[in-house]
């Protein structure tokens, strides 16, 4: 993570959603506490601050634990030239938040995004009387309680949404299900002298994505050019291909840096295999 | 598909949305012409009608060729214990309709699901004095327009949703994409005398789901039991497994019948090296 905070002061960094958005949380971990966020309404709109020099840097989330992976996302990174330079993984605390002084007995509404409310089942069900009530946002909802000075309403989101727009946290963490948690990207536009991470090699993952030529065993082969070299394949992902009904591409993330021989001979051997491949990233793993 | 429809008269067969969906279609095909149609709101409670034993059948759509796999369906399909006994692969075509006595010069707005008119924005962009206007369902839509006797709007959705509402088709195939199709399942109760399909065994897919032990290359290894056996596989489909971070449920479909000794072997030899495995259903392939 060194090298990624190393001269970023001011890097613009943006992201999907208001400021406070747990989006927001991973930009901070993956670009440095001293970068700009710059809040956007849609994922296209992240992806295309980077490529057109808007912003330095985006953060994307890609898979979370609960829901599955973020397919838009996955679709962006293949249409957009840019290169995945760090992963972080955010655990998703909700917490109930109102404006300083609101106590729980007053709230008759709650509002939240719908996947936010879903993941509160187990405390809205013994609160009935809080009407849930869906809003566009997370973070949005906290502005929007804020702004318009609601002394009868909550909203659910994370802790930087409270602290970003004044609020109080009535009830810390209460989602359903702690092992929820959203696996980030950091983007940034490739580089020649800047597309390999400094960190341990060891440490390191790669994120591929390829096509497969459409005969018998042919996702078994290219998946032998990593087990044969025991390296370690922690995701898989089938997108449709636009255009070849039910041929699909695959997006395929393994512990290993590029310039690991074993690393360089998967990726050859893929190379050899494969229709279609592009290295998506090289970057230090979380944890 | 002949066995299928052997016997099937009055067959209650449910679908997710409303009369002259695209699921329709492909509960006709799969259920036999006879079945009646039952339209429910959500997958969640088509696959309990099935369940709870309120209809004999339900037809789901699984994935389509331009947005991917339908992911809650694969979670219900894990979640329920039915047993897949056919698919079908229907071709999505959007015409537009309208009450009969309207012409397209009248239309000021068009109805449809917000997915439907993302696939129209050629015909959209060229009738630019048309609003385009977002409604929770394509063949609600229709009747919509039908019901309110609009005469200055239009309705995108299927050829039998105008059928179905007595509605009039202005233009066809207005879709920007034509290799957009949607692969359906049809869905029944598990019963021992009727779990394998009787149709030619060289032409029989089989859909299984399992989770790998968390080693590497425990995915390749239970890919072998295909590969090594020559039998093809025709899908993969990750998904999160609930309660234990970054590890995956893995969907596969493959060619072969679950009483042919290739299949047989593959399905052993797969129940070998993973932690869980459950066939989902052995049915005749389309196409």
């Amino acid at each position: 993570m060194s090298r990624v905070k190393q001269g970023t002061a001011g890097r613009r960094v943006s992201f999907q959603g208001e400021l406070g958005a747990f989006s927001q949380i991973a930009a901070r971990e993956l670009g440095g506490s001293d970068a700009i966020p710059v809040p956007l309404p849609t994922f296209q709109e992240v992806f295309e601050s980077v490529a057109n020099g808007k912003c330095e840097a985006a953060v994307i989330p890609i898979e979370n634990t609960l829901h599955g992976s973020i397919h838009d996302n996955y679709d962006h990174l293949l249409r957009f030239d840019l290169a995945i330079r760090g992963e972080t993984f955010v655990r998703i605390v909700h917490n109930l938040i109102a404006k300083p002084g609101v106590r729980l007995r007053d709230i008759v509404r709650i509002y939240s995004h719908p996947v936010a409310l879903n993941q509160c089942l187990h405390f809205l069900d013994s609160n009935p009387k809080c009407e849930r009530t869906p809003f566009y946002d997370t973070a949005g909802s906290v502005k929007m309680v804020m702004e318009e000075g609601m002394t009868d309403a909550g909203a659910i989101a994370s802790a930087a949404a409270a602290e970003i727009y004044g609020a109080t946290i009535l009830k810390k963490s209460i989602e359903d299900d702690r092992a929820n948690y959203t696996r980030f990207f950091l983007l940034e536009l490739p580089r020649k002298n800047r597309n390999k991470p400094a960190g341990a090699v060891s440490k390191c993952k790669t994120s591929v994505v390829f096509t497969v030529k459409n005969v018998p065993g042919a996702l078994f082969r290219c998946l032998s050019a990593f087990a044969l070299r025991d390296l370690n394949m922690t995701k898989i992902e089938s997108r449709p291909l636009r255009g070849k009904p039910w041929e699909y591409l695959f997006y395929l993330d393994f512990m290993g840096h590029v310039d690991e021989p074993a690393s360089r001979n998967a990726l050859n051997h893929l190379a050899e295999l494969a229709d279609m491949l592009r290295v998506l990233g090289c970057y230090p793993a979380a944890r």
